[in-house]
């Protein structure tokens, strides 16, 4: 039986471990709540009970373990820097040491849109299409690149950041400090917002009857469903998203040239209405390079991208060449 | 006495030749005219002439010829197809094997701007900075990226055309059939049109002195010394536009967090005013990275870089290692 890689998406709410052998076959996974109120170490204690209990399930210890996290990680010493999602934000917590400690092998950590780029890479459009730009479209917008089947990390491993790129110079605010990144104007709020003026200006009658009415209730999938359904405003309001979102994506595609541009996160689950819209304004926009060279797809791994990214860290490193580790 | 090899950079109105070494050191060169409108096969012609004129001076042949060329160039075959700025275009002609039968060397073509990036990553900032961007503020903007060493091309050598990122969605019409892109806003034309409007408002007085009244003599280097002189609308304008060139700026070093930026071309020579501003701005707009992690710095190599990396291509391809020739 060949070597099993432990690979951990650590999320705000949930957190998803998985055992998997080099080629991104899934021996075995389980997903725990993150509680993290608790703090790092008791959290950091949890994962390691899952990685043993999936090593006890799979009879076989894993080789070393790649976890995704939310926010700013330093590379080389796996001490988390702000992991703006989580309580007490885990400044300088050793946490690749102390799962080091634990489980007896080798810990890597990275940023957790980074690890769905890697994820891309190694086992889903990057296997065709060594250079890809990766957007994780959610809450924010996340990002990642690669370049000749290698990660582009920076020296930080904040390269990639695509959904902070300018596209409305007096735009609106952004949790960065910027005005106008793309994530204040095509992520999932964003989106949402709109839905929630045109419910209350009376422009989205069928929104209002798939919500009952309530704001609270309303998300992309919901809007899409009502654009759908009718609502043309809605529509409207999600090609306006639509169009900033091939802004970022058209810029991307004209600095690298890219053999694909993957779409992934909840937002890009919104289905046809973005993907096609965004398709359409990015070849409008982008008239250096052919139409028919210009390639964006929905992600091949979806939700577990970060996941089957994690497990590529362990085993492979940031590339898909073995050399690089 | 070391190998010898040829750099040509072929302009719109001047052609420039050189014999260089491996390290960039130019042992002789050559400027003529390019009196394009003679067509494709008196121009070569001529180049081949020059070439054998400088070998006759070094008593050398080169072995291998690299030109840049203002256009896009099939990267394999040596075949240009679509020169926008010489008459007749150059559609489909093999100027690879013209000049390779002519000087008998191998010979490479490539886009002119990526010839520079090329020339700044082998013998300017890239020697200390092997992942860096790279943009050509002249009459249009170009570009090129460079990431661990190698130049990124793409299929078809057009990754790196960093002035068409859009940076106002509904901008003012490019030459490339989108609104908005960055050099419609921050090339030298647009800077200067700027100039222009304020002096017949009469808002630009040392502008007004400095050109004579004349529309035609209004530069970004005059505006530059207007400014300097107290014309304080003029520099609001220049600064205007370097705000624009910042948006193109911060979104390269936040998808790609660079080890430099390198601005070049005839209007980075309008000095501190514009790099300045453009430092200050983009620093404002990244707040993923450190300040003190942004370098933005002006070209090395000046107007040399297109030459150096004509003789880069030549010696050593695409990348600073020898191995992707």
């Amino acid at each position: 039986m060949d070597e099993l890689y432990a690979g951990v998406d650590l999320g705000g709410t949930t957190i998803w471990c998985a055992l998997a052998d080099r080629d991104g076959n899934i021996v075995c996974d389980s997903q725990i709540d993150t509680d993290a109120h608790e703090g790092p170490k008791a959290v950091l204690d949890r994962i390691g009970d899952v990685v043993e209990a999936l090593s006890a399930k799979a009879q076989k210890r894993p080789v070393g373990l790649g976890m995704g996290v939310p926010g700013v990680v330093d590379l080389k010493t796996g001490v988390t820097k702000f992991l703006p999602n989580l309580p007490t934000l885990w400044r300088d917590i050793e946490a690749g040491k102390i799962l080091s400690e634990r489980i007896g092998c080798t810990v890597r950590l990275l940023n957790d849109v980074r690890m769905a780029t890697l994820g891309e890479l190694t086992f889903g459009w990057g296997r065709s299409a060594p250079t890809l730009v990766f957007f994780a479209l959610g809450t924010g917008i996340g990002g990642g690149i690669t370049v000749d089947g290698k990660l582009r990390l920076g020296p930080l491993g904040e390269a990639g950041e695509l959904g902070h790129q300018t596209v409305m110079t007096d735009g609106p605010l952004c949790g960065c400090g910027n005005r106008g990144c793309m994530e204040t104007l095509a992520a999932g709020p964003a989106i949402a917002a709109e839905g929630v003026r045109l419910m209350r200006t009376n422009l989205a009658p069928k929104l209002y009857d798939l919500v009952g009415g309530d704001p609270g209730k309303v998300t992309p999938k919901e809007m899409a469903d009502a654009a759908e359904a009718g609502d043309e405003a809605v529509r409207v309001g999600i090609y306006r998203a639509a169009d900033y979102l091939a802004v970022g994506v058209a810029n991307m595609v004209t600095a690298l040239h890219p053999d694909v541009v993957v779409l992934g996160g909840g937002v890009a689950e919104m289905g046809d209405i973005l993907m096609d819209r965004v398709r359409e304004s990015v070849r409008d926009r982008v008239r250096m390079i052919p139409a028919d060279q210009i390639r964006i797809e929905r992600s091949q791994l979806g939700e577990k991208a970060g996941l089957l990214g994690a497990v590529a860290l362990a085993s492979r490193g940031y590339g898909t060449e073995d050399n690089d580790q």
